[in-house]
């Protein structure tokens, strides 16, 4: 039988293994930033009669323009957006996707701050753009000279901002972003994958200043929707405009749109526990600094905590109890979601008990 | 406000255009080769209570592999193929656009046989890969030696075989891969979107003997499901392996995976129109034959037909009249799909109507 390595397999990825963490039924899962609280039965059954409706003309093809989508997410988002100035795509990666095949490609770069989402480089490397990177400072926040540097340095075409920032929930604040913006020509993505957990305004207010400014978003956090995949993106109308030359004609299934109109006349429902999730994030950091451990400031609906001296032992054991985190981020460091209250005391209760060696850079 | 012009577009998608067929909302739509034929109102119940279903864990990130989905079109498929054989995306098109990312890339080509497929130079352009194509014979047909020598020529690392062929409709046997897929050492793709029209064998009776072939598939056309975008592909475990490297993770929501494995478990009910589509493409042809029309041999669920004077001008005049065709193929020709017998006849009754100038290449 034909292996992986008889194969003409574009010479980059060669070696390379599938992206994701471990899927393990485990009774407690903080692994990869879910929300724990599924949609109501009510919630359900609205998205089934939405299906049934939509069901009726699966034998076409979707709306290609997603516009009715597109809408409900502009209107979401407020600040006088409308459709011309939101696309849609499945999940955030997509949104990345279309945006660095549209701007980036052979010959330029993309660059983004270091420790950061760990899916990006394989953004760059699908759509054969060069990855740069420059570092976060030592408590992993950026200021708008750093990134201005970086810029200078690597000439990106675009930079990623990633606020909150996976997986240390680090922010920037959107004066950083501001000057980031009035100093480049390049395409700015301000990453707010996890922005409703955090308590600062969103990038999305300095759009009508800086017309090369995109916001990305996704539902699959705040609005618990992770399985429906639903990503999108704010911006000028001409950089929706690339982003739908790039993008496969109707990308978006007639389900997808349908199920996440539903979420969005929702969003009151799914958004209600964001505040709650991000409290049990910050009493976890508390809990865990008073322990000893060290604690990078987020404002995300997860904790990245240390050191350990041994933090794949730790995972284990704490896989052994039952509880999945995330091996992630800088080394000695452990990534945990903000679960429901019950998971929350499981997991310190089960740190307690495993009590790991913790070293270094403790606060 | 900004213009596309003054973004740092990729160099070779300046001044293109987003891919897509008119989405018009007229009485009689047979532009984009889809079945006439909606989801019962059973099968769409049976879709919602699997959405009430999975929507249950909406919150969490779907089955990454979807094996359940792979299973299920593996015993579709037959042959004895499992799950490792088999790969599904967000229609056909998302599955070329993998193969092309895994095989293609800089300084390689992907090699087709035109006329063909329009959105082929798409995922060539979107992957940077170079797009070469061979004329097919005055009759469209493919012989293997013309595939060799395009092939010799041209270097590529992905042949697409489109059997059949869209938009011609022209079929290509399988004695003919299977002396393609014995006399190169590059991925040979055949692009089997309408082979449930066909009365001929498919291409995945070759999987034992030929271990870089693929065969590419979608739930679309036969399976009435083009809003639910669901294309697969079967293969060596080793190509699937090639395309889960690229894949974005979590690519297919809950919901398509959801939704896809109720048509699959009700392919009887789905496949029934098949027969009499492919009847109604068939009488179709004959009836513009007896008028006078050149129509190209099809074996899809569509007719190629011509050659007009002026086809923009027939295009718009039965547009005026409510229906939508496609204006697409060699200069002087329209395509048509099979809708039902009340739509065919419209169109008919139309064309008499219209009375278009036709010329040369009379059949």
């Amino acid at each position: 039988m034909i292996e992986l390595s008889d194969l003409p397999l574009r010479a980059d990825l060669v070696g390379q293994e599938p992206y994701g963490a471990p899927q393990l039924d485990v009774p407690v899962v903080l692994n990869v930033n879910e929300n724990p609280y599924p949609p109501s039965p009510a919630l359900r059954h609205e998205m089934a009669a939405a299906i049934v409706a939509a069901a009726g003309g699966f034998n076409r093809y979707p709306d290609r323009e997603a516009l009715g989508l597109r809408s409900d997410l502009a209107a979401y988002l407020g600040h006088g957006l409308t459709a011309d100035n939101v696309w849609a795509a499945n999940g955030s990666n997509e949104i990345m996707s279309h945006l660095l095949t549209a701007f980036g490609g052979p010959g330029r770069s993309v660059l983004t701050f270091t420790p950061t989402y760990s899916m990006y480089p394989e953004y760059a490397r699908n759509t054969c753009t060069t990855y740069v990177t420059a570092r976060r400072r030592d408590d992993y926040t950026l200021d708008a000279g750093l990134i201005l540097d970086a810029i200078a340095l690597h000439r990106p075409t675009v930079v990623l901002i990633t606020t909150p920032n996976n997986p240390t929930g680090t922010a920037v604040s959107l004066d950083v972003i501001d000057e980031v913006c009035a100093g480049t020509d390049a395409i700015v993505v301000a990453d707010e994958a996890y922005q409703e957990f955090s308590a600062r305004p969103s990038a999305v207010e300095l759009l009508d200043r800086h017309d090369r400014l995109v916001v990305s978003r996704t539902m699959s956090k705040a609005f618990a929707l992770a399985g429906g995949r639903v990503g999108y993106l704010a911006a000028a109308p001409a950089i929706v405009d690339a982003c739908r030359i790039v993008r496969l004609p109707y990308h978006l299934s007639a389900q997808t749109q349908a199920i996440a109109r539903v979420a969005l006349a929702h969003s009151d429902e799914l958004l209600a526990q964001v505040r709650s999730l991000a409290a049990e994030a910050r009493a976890f950091e508390a809990w865990a600094r008073s322990r000893g451990y060290a604690v990078v400031d987020s404002e995300a609906n997860f904790t990245l905590f240390g050191r350990f001296a041994d933090r794949h032992r730790v995972w284990q054991d704490l896989l052994d109890r039952g509880i999945l985190i995330r091996e992630t981020g800088p080394a000695g460091f452990l990534r945990a979601s903000a679960g429901t209250p019950e998971e929350m005391a499981l997991l310190s209760a089960a740190l307690d008990e495993i009590a790991p060696t913790i070293e270094g850079d403790v606060k």
